[in-house]
């Protein structure tokens, strides 16, 4: 099999930055921030959730360019928490993608807009009408409720608070388990599901893609925290052993860095499982998978 | 006529009120995350947004607690603005409706989320498919991104950085009147389209409100500016003459004080015109539009 994941991964980002650049315009007023919230949008990102969305709706459908606005919202989420994440009264990162962090740049008054702006944005965009001459309105809502979900309180948002509330505490696995499922997990579990949404993919499928979902979103939070131990701060393009300074809620805290290795090897096997049915056509998803448990940034 | 505008707004504010505490229910987990937006959200609003939209929606219909689930969405992203807005690098404000501000009771940090779970949870709302056995899934659609629209960069989100960015600095009044228009006036303006669009008027109807929800909506902040200048800080429940204190760009301040003043009524006068084709149904427009300009708090 010559499928090159690379080059795969390359030319969807560069679909993803040239529309996100379309629907962020610098030019616009007040400046700072639309400058503020492109700055973050183009500081770099892998665009994994959008490459996951793509790849997802590939195992049904040829062109996945077609779903480019939702992955962009996706991304924009994804963004505006970063940007959220890395405010003083947060986490206090003053690196993000080996750059200065949005608040650092912009300010915090702006920096918290820009998140905002970025949210709010998407949701503007899932909602467009002119998405309905491809996709049918019950699916178009669907889709929007499937986010909103992912990203809210008993998702994104409530994995991110508890993180905060876990900080400088004792906490066990089953506190860990929550933060990753909610504050990593449920974006990607989405980004997975919204491809499979949007492709009409009938319930198994949908119900094997979930668990694919599932299982690579609480490896990638796994990895994360791995590396936040073992990595490289000029690699990672932002700064490694936060998490133990601020005393973190994470996986090798609680089990170790062995036992957390073991583990998202086998989240990775078991998402690889998932997968089986698809045959080629998840040949990208498998990659990617294989990509989370081996990145080094 | 025996309509009694105080009690028209009592009943239809208890409605708002225990919709939203079914809404956000403390008892949920991470519960700081949960408690603070209950606070915020409880922390007694007037819900001139939600009865603006109810009462539109009444020129048509004649329940008009079918359309609480949005007028509760409204009301969720207007309470995230002021809880960002109050953040000690945005207003830095220590009161609101005569309470201490979110953060000053959960800290910043869970303020923030707090605020982005608002927002994100209304989108949750109203994008949830159950509405469809009411609306038209074109309607709800529709609905979802007026109310985008106005909440975003284009609208409140805009206005806000706008704002921010001209603090301290000599500004003329068509910056004053870019902020009024976007950080108040889009999401007023938006309330009274939204309970029509529910309503499915007609396009003449639409138009006629929407003049209705701009003046009242700029009415609103200049009567907001004065009330800084001239108001009670106990009556008010937050601390008057700050806008002085960070040079805000304000109406009075571009224009004086009594030419906002005639500018107010002569915007409400507007808004009255406005709704003379709605007769005896557009009674609550009418007086919540005298109760604007007369308001003291």
């Amino acid at each position: 099999m010559d499928f090159d994941i690379d080059s795969y991964m390359k030319i969807r980002k560069a679909w993803v930055d040239e529309a996100l650049t379309n629907i962020i315009r610098v030019k616009d007023q007040p400046r700072p921030l639309f400058e503020a919230m492109s700055y973050s949008l183009m500081a770099g990102g892998k665009r994994i959730r959008p490459v996951l969305m793509m790849a997802s709706y590939e195992i049904f459908k040829d062109n996945s360019q077609e779903i480019l606005p939702f992955a962009c919202a996706m991304e924009m989420i994804h963004t505006y928490s970063l940007i959220h994440d890395d405010l003083p009264a947060m986490d206090n990162d003053d690196l993000r993608r080996g750059k200065p962090t949005c608040h650092k740049v912009y300010g915090e008054a702006i920096a918290i807009l820009a998140g905002d702006g970025l949210l709010t944005e998407a949701f503007n965009l899932l909602s467009d009408p002119t998405l309905g001459i491809n996709w049918p309105l019950p699916t178009q809502l669907s889709v929007i409720h499937e986010i909103a979900n992912a990203a809210g309180i008993k998702g994104m948002v409530g994995g991110q608070a508890m993180d905060i509330l876990s900080e400088h505490k004792d906490v066990d696995v089953e506190t860990v388990k929550f933060i990753h499922t909610h504050k990593t997990g449920a974006m990607i579990r989405a980004s997975v599901r919204v491809g499979a949404l949007l492709a009409d993919s009938d319930n198994n499928a949908l119900r094997l893609l979930t668990q694919y979902g599932e299982s690579i979103g609480m490896a990638f939070q796994i990895v994360d925290d791995i590396l936040d131990v073992e990595g490289d701060t000029s690699l990672l393009g932002k700064k490694a052993g936060t998490d133990n300074q601020l005393e973190k809620a994470t996986y090798p805290h609680v089990v170790g860095i062995e036992e957390s290795k073991r583990e998202a090897q086998k989240l990775i096997e078991s998402a690889q499982d998932s997968l089986i049915t698809f045959e080629e056509r998840a040949e990208p998803l498998r990659q990617v998978a294989d990509l989370i448990l081996k990145r080094n940034t």
